[in-house]
């Protein structure tokens, strides 16, 4: 946790919060922090500063704070995702976050298996907390949007080419194709595929809605580390 | 695992291996492999091709190997990494090996906590079960050579000059330093930093090394995060 993200409910002043949950144990155990203490805060949503500890008790921490600054910009980016299974999903939010992705779109595509989409990582209680950390690790307070598409044809046919259009439009695929660009400037709109890849007929349909593929080298790359890969790549 | 990686013990024959420990469990349970199915195969330090299932019983399974191509070319790097903590430090030797770092350095550094030190995934046998799930995720043959290096100054002084010799010595380092270059062509000598980051000391004796900090951005990102974002811009 580099930055303790702050909710509304936690403000008990304009410029006042009161702490009682893993923020004050991570700011008692990590942090070691003590009255007087300075720490870095942020306003979910909104702007940065910091915030000096003005009272440490077992089960609670009133801090005053300070908004000063805005977060860090987001990449010019809508990130369209196979979903991976559930155990890569929890890291998945939070690493996307962490990078400044402001939309991701969780799409089905053949290879996901089905039971994929019962995890429990999939409620928005789990995504907002997992995104959270994200932000937490990252310093930045904007909680990336995030869309769940189950159905692959009616999103890629209808909604995608609206998305795509007028921005630079990938996908990451593995195969004979050119090498992903670096160091784009413009818009992106990026599609990573499952374990497995996508399957020919989606490339196809990707590909009618502005998609191009792009790949990365030889190598198989884990969808996680494939994501970060990529837009280091591209931004 | 997309590649069945083989050791010379699997041998029977110059071009028949019988394998029986989790490599079997996987060809029956993910694979779902019956005989005369064909797999990707790899030979630890050599070869890739594939193999034929010749028999499959509960216990045991015997295949046909041919080995036709070289695995995937290596970047031209050596990789210098403070230790993380253990949780972090699994998945980092897969990534490592993923991503075909070929020369891996970890190092003691101010931030790293002794207790680092202590943990059994820096034993040889646990580092080597990480390295190959990385090889087989890639498909890659050739482990990673992995140094341990307990104490910063007498390595930074006494050996990195001889090894950032000739390479362009970057070290990953958030402030106001240049942007990490991109597409990067001769040989890289890295050093990335532990959590907080290596103290003003320690990035001047890498300097005076030969080793100069660049920065990523103002998104403080996970050791993984960093390095798979490092080596994606670079190379």
């Amino acid at each position: 946790m580099n930055l303790l993200l702050l909710e509304e409910a936690d403000f008990v002043a304009h410029d006042r919060v009161v702490l009682s949950d893993r923020r004050l144990t991570h700011m008692q155990e990590i942090h070691r922090a003590e009255v007087g203490d300075n720490l870095r805060v942020g306003c979910i949503g909104g702007l940065m500063g910091s915030a000096t500890v003005l009272r440490l008790q077992a089960g609670e921490a009133e801090l005053q704070v300070r908004f000063e600054h805005a977060p860090p910009a987001k990449l010019p980016l809508t990130l369209v995702l196979a979903v991976p299974r559930p155990k890569m999903l929890r890291r998945l939010f939070q690493t996307v976050a962490t990078l400044g992705v402001p939309r991701l779109i969780l799409l089905n595509s053949y290879k996901v298996e089905k039971s994929f989409w019962q995890t429990p990582f999939l409620q928005p209680a789990s995504i907002r907390e997992n995104l959270i950390l994200g932000l937490e690790q990252a310093r930045d307070t904007v909680l990336p949007e995030v869309v769940i598409e189950k159905r692959f044809k009616p999103f890629v046919e209808d909604r995608l080419p609206s998305i795509a259009a007028g921005t630079l439009g990938l996908v990451g695929h593995p195969g004979p194709y050119p090498a992903c660009p670096r160091g784009v400037s413009e818009a992106v709109t990026l599609a990573i595929g499952p374990e497995g890849g996508w399957i020919p007929y989606e490339v196809e349909l990707l590909g009618k809605a502005g998609l191009n593929p792009v790949q990365l080298g030889d190598r198989i790359l884990r969808v996680e580390t494939a994501v970060t890969a990529l837009l280091s790549r591209i931004f």
